[in-house]
């Protein structure tokens, strides 16, 4: 089924408008091309199939209503972090079935002319999927925030939001690995039981059921927290300010509760920055893409050994993709939200 | 006046109650009781005479309406930075005539019984008030402030807040002895031409003059802002968030514009951490005092070379020392405001 110089059907999903609040699904369209498998003349590119599309929340930022320079536009193909093999290649650095992890567009075959940014995947032993997770950006984020951004030490105090997440769950286990004491918050009782009994925290709880988030902190962090690796913001991260221990960390990886509010919340406790002598520090994945070889000689180990474990939700098919994208912002996944597009 | 063994009198403040909102004179009691200039009998410490008290934004914090460990606790002495002379001393370390610099309860003269934490005054060709500030608490703040906690670099884009402040007027001139390209804000006309004039700001405004902060900001940082030295919070964070540039550093070394608020204003635009990969540390001068001849060596040269200019706002008498201290959050003072008890 798709042989260079076929007539293909090629299904892609485009970005209809930007978006005011929750994504709905009919802010995508979905609809099919037929297309030449071909590169086109004088392409200095590749020709690529799509194997694996990521759900990630920053493209939540994308679709923003009050559009940047990075925005999606409305009308063209949503894009993402991937995984994708090379079926043909005009570029130098790449071959026929290379297989590469990167930024592709939503459709199930894509030339692409700028290939450079693109990340060979050389291990193969472990699931293809991987690569949109826990040995792609997801994984790099939650390595490189928390080795490098968070400066953990044996015995300190972690805590983690959005713990049962694409990067949730790999710094409670890293976190874990480096002997620290590991709390991690989830939304409903499938994923606080996934924290507890499968990726090993010390104390979880549903941040829906607690009526008040720095006493449900107290309880779990009786001594206050000393690393805290950010990903939902407001009133979290508020209420995490008060049971900082002094020069405590805050590793700001992302703000998924603020995603699709119009006018963010406001945060009230920044002042214990100074009485506690916090760091708290934004960062990006692509930063650390460079170092992405120290990355897997650390990471294949924990995943080969057994030592870390590691969650996916599976959608297949492009068509069942915005659903799948959109069910991040309600917490629907169950781990790392992926959307299988061909299995080879 | 007041040979050791006389009876003298001895003025004091006394904080009279928790504070809600705005500090006013009327929380304040100034008496005088009569004492016998004396350390008490089997006294391990030192008796001190007050020369200079010093005003901080920090105080504020003490006189909260919810009290933590550390506030003034209603009906006894007020105390703060000063700078005292030893007149008896029954504690090994310090000698009569010793000049010292620390933690002062607000009276003319003090029995301390714990003088460890004092610290020595060894260079007097500067005026002694000079260790209320530029070369004591403040000028630690703004030492190790922008030095340790901005790592700036040469041609870097520095934002001041409260720039004729004790600390602000030190950071901006520290920030252009650097090459640094220096903005600051204050509040009033006379403020302002300080600012340009006497300490080399590159370019100021009067933050009540400007409608949209975000806009003089971006009138002001064209490329976006590397280093913001923090000082007042609220607004002024939330348009610096927007202007700031990737990798840029946010010290905070206090929220002035917070401390008379029931609830601090919320800050909204933390998501730019992530953007543009902010680090934001909070950080408190007593953290670096163990580096104070470092910061001696440094500062001397500058001060003795004419390399810095020092601005005080001096009041005389320690009955002036409570509207002094409540001006500091109207921004009455202009420059480093200190209290007079005694030249010797």
């Amino acid at each position: 089924m798709g042989q260079i110089g076929d007539e293909v059907k090629n299904k892609q999903v485009i970005f209809r408008d930007y978006v005011v609040g929750f994504p709905k699904e009919s802010d995508f369209i979905i609809t099919s091309v037929t297309i030449r498998l071909k590169l086109p003349q004088g392409s200095n590119g590749v020709l690529l199939k799509t194997l694996y599309l990521s759900c990630d929340p920053f493209m939540r930022m994308l679709m923003d209503s009050q559009p940047s320079a990075f925005s999606y536009f409305p009308g063209s193909l949503l894009f993402g972090y991937g995984v994708g093999k090379v079926l043909e290649s005009a570029h130098s650095d790449f071959n026929e079935g290379d297989l590469v992890w990167g930024m592709l567009k939503w459709e199930e075959y894509s030339v692409v002319e700028d290939p450079a940014n693109f990340i060979k995947i050389h291990h193969t032993d472990v699931p293809l999927s991987y690569y949109t997770g826990i040995l792609g950006m997801p994984g790099i984020t939650a390595y490189f925030g928390f080795h490098d951004i968070c400066s953990p030490k044996k015995g300190e105090y972690v805590f983690v939001s959005a713990a049962s997440g694409a990067v949730g769950q790999l710094v409670g286990q890293l976190a874990k690995l480096m002997g620290c004491y590991v709390v991690g918050s989830a939304g409903s009782k499938e994923k606080i039981e996934l924290l507890k009994n499968k990726f090993g925290f010390d104390e979880v709880f549903n941040y829906k059921e607690e009526h008040d988030l720095n006493a449900a902190l107290k309880r779990c962090f009786p001594e206050g927290i000393d690393i805290y690796f950010e990903n939902v913001g407001g009133k979290t991260l508020d209420a995490v300010l008060l049971n900082m221990r002094p020069h405590g960390r805050i590793a700001v990886c992302g703000m998924i509760s603020q995603y699709n509010l119009n006018q963010s919340e406001g945060v009230h406790n920044l002042m214990h920055l100074v009485l506690q002598r916090i760091r708290m520090e934004g960062f990006s994945a692509p930063d650390y893409f460079h170092l992405n070889a120290n990355f897997l000689e650390a990471m294949l180990p924990y995943i080969r050994e057994g030592k870390i474990s590691y969650v996916e939700d599976t959608v297949h098919g492009l068509e069942s993709g915005p659903a799948a994208l959109i069910g991040l912002f309600s917490g629907r996944n169950i781990g790392k939200q992926v959307v299988a597009i061909s299995t080879e």
